[in-house]
């Protein structure tokens, strides 16, 4: 039997792409990937992805006319599908919809919407985003009447301050891109080792986290410990990785201590990051709450949904 | 005619590997480079590689014996030649003579002796060096009396703290092979360019040294500017570059600072690096010297070698 939807969610970011079926009431009914990611594709190759993910879901709804598609993430940067140009800071996220860009799909049966991205001007405090905005505007949603401060932790982390549905500021860290990088291309992949978790591991974490905590502005200089620890103290691959993750994560953390005040803070994003971020922080006496980052994707697309054809 | 020399001093790092040939009062009267870095090498193969370099002089000085070769540098590290272990801090450098260890050289008409590293073995400050405390110690000789911190700019920098020939303490940081790695390996490579130099590169540098110096604790947040400031303000790759290498140098500098005194500070290291770091350190209101990185190895190694052979 061919999958059934009234509409379709997707995330589309740098490396993957998520595909959900969307009922009435704006919950999930499918869900499916693809390693597709923006990074990959041509402008003119999105409509054909979508098109192979959605061919029985597409089969099914021909005869009932165009399907709708709303989209989030990379899929609407400048190299994306389309460009949806960013909103700027303060940005009201109550009017993705109304700032959403249709997207060419020329002889397919669905029409699609692309999700801006919001962005700070100021010279000398640029930044940017593109998804997080639909997940932030989920935690709205989902944590309704919420002001303050929230986590997105990820390759790139986000500390985005958002007063109900209205973003005020945000910042970006790329933390966890130079986790990568650094344990890949430098000298530390000598000492740091894969996926490792153990005793070892946590003990690795709980060094690099206090010393991140402690002295963030020492970042490169203690990056190397994880070289030095190896050879004169004999740290395993082990606990070396642990400790590069917890001092990344420390020195993040301690670098926004000023912003953060008391919390609880939201944090959203996969359970091997966030459980790091989580431990900073309460490290630091700040109570964190986790958030389910699909649940918060989908709730963003499905009010961005609303904003869009709510009046149909 | 064959190159003449009275011994032969080495400085065999990780990628590359330099001689020189030295006179009786510890001139160089040649100089030879290769890129056999001690991460190409088996330990087997040192001795063919400096034999093939020094082919003509170990013919011509056949006749009158073992010549005697000074190594400093990776060949002692553990996968290199042979180990020569560290010493610990505080190191009296004018020990390392006495601390070098000999290398084999089966079948050769040279003996070889490697210098030691030095490290710090205390659990949480653990650090490593091999090579520098070579230059530490020539800076000693050309400075005498030198009492302070010297900075060796590099992929890896060292921070030294010297009393004559005596090293009290150091500490590395390893800013410059970041700089390469997210360059080449983050989200940053497609904002940073290759090495264009001119008003617009000068400009991202002061920008750079300037947050740098400010918020070093922010160091993976300011880092992803150099990719937002490309997307939102059309900045382009040699003001990226720049901003990014000033960032870094910048937050290093920073993050030194209680330890940096009045200066002033004698920097080796090549031109285009410690361009950087004399730019930041003048920033902050501290003096620097520049000082000849080669020289400061011959004359170390010279030292080295005085140790060793003045009683012969």
């Amino acid at each position: 039997m061919a999958a059934k939807a009234d509409w379709v969610a997707v995330d589309w970011g740098t490396s993957n792409l998520r595909v959900w079926g969307m009922d009435e009431a704006g919950r999930p009914v499918f869900e499916r990937l693809a390693d597709r990611g923006m990074a990959r594709l041509a402008p003119g190759e999105f409509p054909f992805v979508l098109a192979d993910l959605l061919a029985d879901l597409l089969a099914d709804a021909g005869a009932m006319g165009a399907l709708d598609v709303l989209v989030c993430g990379m899929a609407g940067a400048r190299q994306g599908w389309v460009e949806a140009p960013y909103l700027d800071l303060p940005a009201d996220l109550g009017a993705l919809g109304r700032a959403s860009v249709p997207a060419p799909a020329p002889g397919q049966s669905f029409r699609v919407r692309i999700v801006p991205g919001v962005c700070r001007r100021e010279a000398g405090r640029e930044d940017v985003m593109r998804g997080e905005e639909t997940q932030l505007l989920g935690v709205s949603v989902l944590r309704p009447g919420f002001a303050g401060l929230v986590l997105k932790a990820g390759t790139h982390s986000k500390w985005a301050r958002l007063e109900g549905a209205r973003l005020i500021d945000f910042s970006t860290a790329m933390t966890g891109e130079l986790f990568e990088a650094a344990s890949a291309h430098t000298v530390l992949r000598h000492s740091v080792g894969g996926e490792v978790m153990g005793p070892l591991t946590e003990e690795g974490i709980a060094a690099g986290l206090e010393a991140g905590l402690e002295r963030p502005d020492l970042l490169t200089t203690l990056m190397f410990r994880a070289r030095a620890a190896a050879l004169v103290s004999e740290r395993g691959p082990d606990w070396c990785s642990g400790y590069l993750s917890g001092l990344l994560v420390g020195a993040e953390v301690a670098g926004h201590r000023d912003e953060i005040g008391m919390g609880p803070v939201p944090v959203l994003g996969a359970e091997r990051l966030t459980r790091l971020y989580r431990a900073a922080l309460k490290r630091i006496g700040v109570e964190t709450q986790p958030v389910e980052a699909t649940e918060a994707t989908l709730a963003g697309l499905a009010a961005v949904h609303k904003q869009i054809y709510a009046t149909r």
